[in-house]
């Protein structure tokens, strides 16, 4: 989908919170800085609805019109994320019931039941009145619904649901019974009447998590549903404009591919925080642009400077606001949106950054900064927009697998699996290969390697396509906790990893966990190409036993010291590698390196350390974007062919050289 | 004020607890120390009126004819902090709802609401009673109001009259919505009744400071009007003896400014921990003396010996319960009282430290040493009583802004109003240079230093006086984090700190805050008399633009490194200094010595480090205080006057040397 | 009580989870591992009454019949611990309330309120549902009621007994007044009823020790109550059958001497951590053994590899699982069972140790090494099943003082009861001295030396016993927080430790409590045999006056530096040591070194470090335990006598050598 023949830049703006003369004077700073779209009226409910089924658009007409008069977008915003006082005073029941059992009152934003058939009702009825009075006005670009979902509720509605929801995916009680395992304690049910929410008032310790696993999909799809009670009727009206909602990213809390079914495109706020290594933000990235099968995506937030909720919120550096744009459209963005074009005066944000702060004008670092950018986007043009990007590497990645690996008690109480599926991600991205985010709906014939860190939980015929995708010559690794589980999280019968043994050649026998401060070695007998002798490991060691599979290295200490912690296995026409612990990082760059070059896979330039480098495709046109995250200038060896750098104008090939944190956008210049 | 024509020496006592003839005994042991006022009966309600408007005065009675016959005075204590069970469990709406919207049950002390009419009335009852029964009894020497306010309740009571105090505040809703930016996030309100208390039940992270700021004073306001509910009965019976109510001091909950405004006198209670600086107790004392304008105070409470709260209780060293008292003293206090005089035997501080030990007799450390002060406080006699000090440096501490200043999100989330306040005093209180700590208030004319730490918050005109006090000669210290917001917590428009760009002669474009490990540096081109050439800074750092005033030093340090940190604007004819960070504790102390000299600001005499000296003055004579808190013997340069220390009866001039903690109390012997 | 002619091995088992071809299998593979007893059906009250007084015993009786063919006896569980959801949805009020006021909903297990009616008469409906079917089965051998009792309960219900349960104990409200004091603060309590339950609604920090001890000893006397409903059921069908519930041991929250007095014989389930010393393992099942005045007891549970609710699960290492069996026979168990014989496909606790893993099959590590303890046992028989120790060291522990002393505010947060008894048992047990551990109630003439640590609380007339033991000629340790409160934790009157200052010929004047990190040091002017000049201590140090004591040791450092911390007082025809403060381990070695010769009591055998030595007699023969818990061989000197190894079968005398890990079972061989 491409969006627009333009990068959509600018952001949240609040012009409810401005008088007139503010507003007139944001339009000139807005030309200035080369904004082209903001994102309104988000939190206005209660502006446009001061009363149940009472209208006020009047205000928002003009702005409509103001921003259509000066040529910009209009990313429009149902502003269902926080209801009117009037509608939790009338109707208690859209007020959500926290954890605790505890009704809440007004107050929060996103603090509504996601199945109150009332908030639903309202919700949909303005964003009807919005469809209709807005479908064909020059502005509108883009719908917006709602803001950073994420509430959980345990009232007496969601309980029941809930259980309507049970009733639906097990048929009767009998197989949901067999499916959670309630004879484990004795938690049998004799009907669906008394299946309880999971909240502290009955659970003090992880009691059940098959329970915990339901709710957390049933949460998932009650706030897909939210979202499209308003989708079905903005697309009533306006069947062109592509809906989205601006996600919080890669949150635990909500299965983001299933979010991602119910919308054109994907929208998140990238919200990084200073100790972030550089590979994890390109990492969220990708999984956004793994959300809809490599579709591009709007990147919706992001500061243009510091924010205001982190402990530390340390002002964003010279440069980096251009180098985390940059980086995001390097990955799949389409879109360069900033939270927030004036900063507040009052409220919980009122220091989060802005591209117009407090001081009220455009003298600042940051607008100079914003500025800048906005001109060097319009410079690049529309070729990277709804380009892809080729990967033969993909990490597989699974919300289901995330939710229950972690609310598994034992073998350690430091199950991370988003840290770990990162450490994998950047074994490659270090090397600049193209990694695809894939869930386990994904085709995997196109991949040459496929990494499936911790693969918990075995569902959706994952195991059979594994098995598949090695068989015809393919490239896998596995690692320690994998092939446990099946969907309700009941563990395998004959021993781990379940169906995988036969592609991995061994089973797991017992998994040790070591405390935080523990490390035990991985050792090579044989040298593999590329490795090092010893690596360090820790967190778990499993206790392997080696059906078909070779030994590539053992554990050095503990009474396991001298058995096999890393093995490969031939399997039809593909290979299987296992780690069966948690290596340190240079481990894994060393195994991605050697299979890399096993399946000759490789980065697009030969680089110096501390590079970017992605390389994003329409039909049509090729886009190169090179990110130098050094402090000081660094190379990049481009061959003989020439390119054209859209951000300088230049034309550019061989031995290239960019400044310390500079960036280049490079086509092919002889086109 | 002048409470008495002696020091008061005793403190809490419960004889309730205790049989007649243990009383007995205890009478002898008061003689014996020296004691001369007990504080009864705090606790005392349930004993007092078993049952509604039934009174039980009888015990009470024989009492105060006990202490009346041994010449000893009683601060008498309506028993209110303390309601008993049948008012609990007759009148359930007089116990609090805690943030988390419970209500409370029967069960701790100082646990009723304080807007409760039910409280109110039985509190003013019993008051009554005792003010009618002891209006002319000879033992009656203050009044005590219940006993450490400082509940916070969100009972269905307090929503309602919340209500009633923001329309008060505001006049009509669209004000309010103004005042609290509701815009923000949709906050909107359409009528006073929608407003919910800031519990935990409406927000997960300070959504609206501006409402919590609200309630804070509102719960002020409450607890005022608590204790004058109770005071205007004891002033119809007695309007001569003085009313008061022992204060937790410095705590941040209730504005002690507020509260002060009620009373007759400051009474509070001094409970130092172990790793306290001196100059923080010392710092708390002057606090108190702030909150009248200077009127001396009544020290309530403090412990003989260890405390039992804490978590590690540590035995008050030999010697340091005497300089606690005389430190008490120097500072502005009329009094020297402890709790307690006997140790309960039972009950959450039955570990509490006493003037009577559970032991039950006089053969113990801690009694020898309360009975050598007292005889040393009756030697000293009535010289300080009710007598002021003479400070030309005011720090400005405001409980609003501090309230403010910590509720803010963002830029750091380790903001510490008090103890920021207190490391610029403590560079002045090293010196020996006598502070005043100043509200907003105060009339800064008779200054020729003023320091405002973080005056985050501008109200009450204070930036005016601000502009003016320095326009006609004086010295202003002003810090990062100054000017940011209103009175109702939103933010200046036009560049920070706001009015006060004038005087400061610049503005704040950015703030970045630091990592608690980080460190910055300031630096020094030209060398300031006194100052090094660099010292280490940390927390917030300010990125100045000047436009009047000059730079005197800059960062060592990150992107900002060069920039200036620390200025000076000479502003009609006075003087503005501006740090834009927070530095370490040398730069302070070298600041505050470089202008008490330019402003001639001096110590009384000099001497060694660790010898505090103080002088507190009536209109006849001047009494100094010299206290020696190191563990070897100081001197101090006495000069040629010949001076009369009243502890040992001794005439000393010029150079005087104490033994380690030592004190000595003078006045001029030639008088 | 001899319980079986043969050592009870076996475990936990739910047959109810699997299928008939899966429990087919388990026989076969308990009969290889040597497995004699199953404990079920634990977890099964919602299958054997799947409604209310609906039963089904039919996949029961099978089971039951199974078990008999296979020679296995059953240790047959009530299900009680477990309600069904019918029993909760119909009668919620067996759901337990929390200490925050919150009614729970029905999830987890031991999840009811032990004072319910309806709960107790259900639980006695099923248990003689099965006393009934199961009396005369074969299989049965034991009766096991509910599992690891342990709820606190805050309902309505709860609240009326306890004031039914004062009413009981004290009478009338004056006396309650009296014993609670409650004239502190003010808490007079005009009639029961208005006694509210210590909560979270009504004590912010320990408002009063008194009641929240009354409520502990409440809720472990309804607890016993709740088994006793089942206990009393039972028996009437099967007198001779013992009764027992498997305790979590040495939990503070129920007073466990109080629950043994209801049970025929203890049963408790050991779970040590990676990090426990063995010399704590040891200690907490001496205290199993002292709970019924040295009888013997079951270990009903043990892991046969990691748990899963730790935060770092390990593997039990090779032969570990070994070591802690032998321990337990060691210290008087007369069975070696599991949790659990078949591992849960699902639940909180799938990735617990199980005999049969995961993996379903005999071909593990575990299996290997639980089948070859299986042998062993075997052939060791009954020899030690119902034998005692002979202990000559008696440690005194009671739950109502580890109870007081851990709720007292001050002087240390950090007071710790079980860790310091422990670290007195650790000094002898390194000796391999046999140490009994004693209620109040023990009888104390057999002893030589008897240990008090922190005899905070004196009650059931302790002084005078102890003060009997040392008059007729013991040895007698006490400890600083010794004889401060009565059995309601009001303090004694006229000085520490009360009733025992002429036994300790000594009163403590002041206590003083150290930070964490700092230290202070114990000093002797003359030495004593076996000491070193010098040790440290902390934590807490006590100003002593000494009246007839004589000084041993002194305090190095601080105001207190050169005073006593270390006494004796010769008293009658023994000897008291006091120790005002925690010394390092070293000294307390020492001191138990010394003491020991004094007493002429002795070790076994000398051995070398590492060594643990037990011996458990009958009337006819002497069984005795070494296990050697060093990483390397280690040596025995057995003397001239010529034993057999149970184990091994093999002779050994002299000089014996037993590898790293290895343990013996030596009976006289010559009988």
């Amino acid at each position: 989908m491409k969006i627009a023949d333009k990068i959509f830049y600018g952001g949240d703006y609040n012009p409810d919170q401005w008088d007139n003369e503010t507003i007139r004077q944001d339009m000139i700073y807005f030309k200035e800085a080369g904004i082209n779209l903001v994102t309104l009226p988000v939190f206005s409910w209660a502006k446009l609805e001061p009363d149940e089924g009472v209208y006020d658009f009047g205000w928002l007409d003009e702005l409509m019109n103001l921003f259509a008069e000066n040529d910009i977008s209009v990313c429009l915003a149902t502003p269902t994320v926080a209801q009117p006082a009037w509608l939790s005073s009338r109707y208690p029941e859209v007020l959500p019931v926290d954890i605790a059992g505890r009704r809440r009152t007004h107050g929060m934003r996103v603090f509504f039941c996601y199945n109150s058939l009332k908030y639903r009702q309202r919700a949909a009825a303005i964003a009807e009145e919005m469809a209709k009075r807005y479908q064909n006005h020059p502005a509108l670009a883009v719908w917006h619904v709602a803001n950073e979902y994420g509430t959980y509720c345990y009232c007496p509605i969601c309980q029941a649901q809930f259980r309507v929801w049970l009733r639906k995916r097990y048929g009767n009680i009998d197989n949901l019974n067999e499916k959670w395992n309630t004879a484990f304690w004795g938690r049998t049910l004799y009907s669906f009447e008394e299946v309880m929410l999971p909240t502290e008032l009955n659970d003090d310790y992880r009691f059940n998590p098959a329970i915990q696993l339901d709710y957390m999909r049933f949460v998932t799809d009650s706030t897909a549903e939210c979202f499209e009670n308003e989708y079905r009727v903005l697309k009533k009206y306006t069947p062109d404009i592509p809906v989205q909602t601006n996600m919080s990213g890669y949150i635990k809390k909500l299965d983001q591919f299933k979010m991602a079914e119910k919308m054109d495109i994907i929208g998140w706020d990238n919200y990084p925080w200073p100790t972030d290594d550089r590979s994890f933000i390109a990492f969220k990235h990708d999984i956004m642009r793994g959300l809809k099968n490599g579709q591009s995506y709007m990147l919706m937030e992001q500061s243009p400077n510091q924010q205001n909720w982190q402990p530390y919120n340390k002002l964003k550096r010279p440069g980096e606001v251009r180098l985390l744009s940059y980086q995001a459209l390097a990955h799949g963005a389409d879109t360069c949106l900033f939270f927030q074009m004036r900063q507040s005066i009052g409220g919980q944000e009122k220091f989060h950054g802005a591209v117009i702060s407090h001081a009220g004008h455009n003298d600042t670092r940051v607008f100079r900064e914003i500025k800048q950018l906005g001109h060097e986007l319009a410079a690049i043009g529309d070729a990277c927009v709804g380009a892809y990007s080729s990967s033969k590497v993909g990490i597989l990645m699974d919300w289901n697998n995330w939710w229950a690996l972690e609310l598994a008690s034992g073998p350690s109480k430091d199950m991370n699996y988003l840290s770990t599926v990162a450490k994998y991600y950047r074994a490659f991205y270090e090397q600049n290969i193209s990694i695809d985010i894939l869930g386990y709906g994904a085709d995997l014939s196109g991949y040459k390697i496929i990494v499936a860190p911790m693969l918990y939980m075995l569902k959706d015929n994952i195991s059979a396509k594994i098995e598949k995708f090695v068989n015809d010559g393919g490239i896998l690794i596995l690692t320690t906790m994998s092939g446990l589980v099946d969907e309700n999280d009941r563990c395998v019968f004959g021993a781990y990893p379940g169906p995988l043994r036969d592609v991995a050649g061994l089973w797991v026998e017992e998994t040790d966990a070591l405390f935080p401060h523990e490390k035990n070695g991985i050792e090579f007998s044989e040298l593999l190409p590329g490795f090092d002798k010893r690596y360090s490991c820790g967190f778990l060691c499993d206790l392997i036993r080696l059906t078909t599979a070779e030994p590539l290295a053992t554990y050095t200490d503990d009474f396991y010291a001298g058995k096999v912690c890393f093995s490969r296995n031939h399997y039809g026409a593909g290979k299987a590698y296992y780690i069966g612990t948690e290596p340190e990082q240079a481990f894994l760059n060393n195994l991605a390196a050697e299979i890399c070059q096993q399946a000759k896979v490789q980065a697009p330039f030969q680089a110096d350390e501390g590079v970017e480098i992605t390389v994003r495709h329409t039909e049509t046109v090729e886009t190169i974007f090179i990110i130098n995250h050094n402090s000081a200038s660094a190379c990049v060896q481009l061959g003989n062919n020439v390119y054209n750098n859209r951000i300088t104008a230049e034309d550019v090939s061989g031995r290239f050289e960019l400044a310390a944190y500079d960036v280049a956008v490079l086509v092919r210049a002889n086109r």
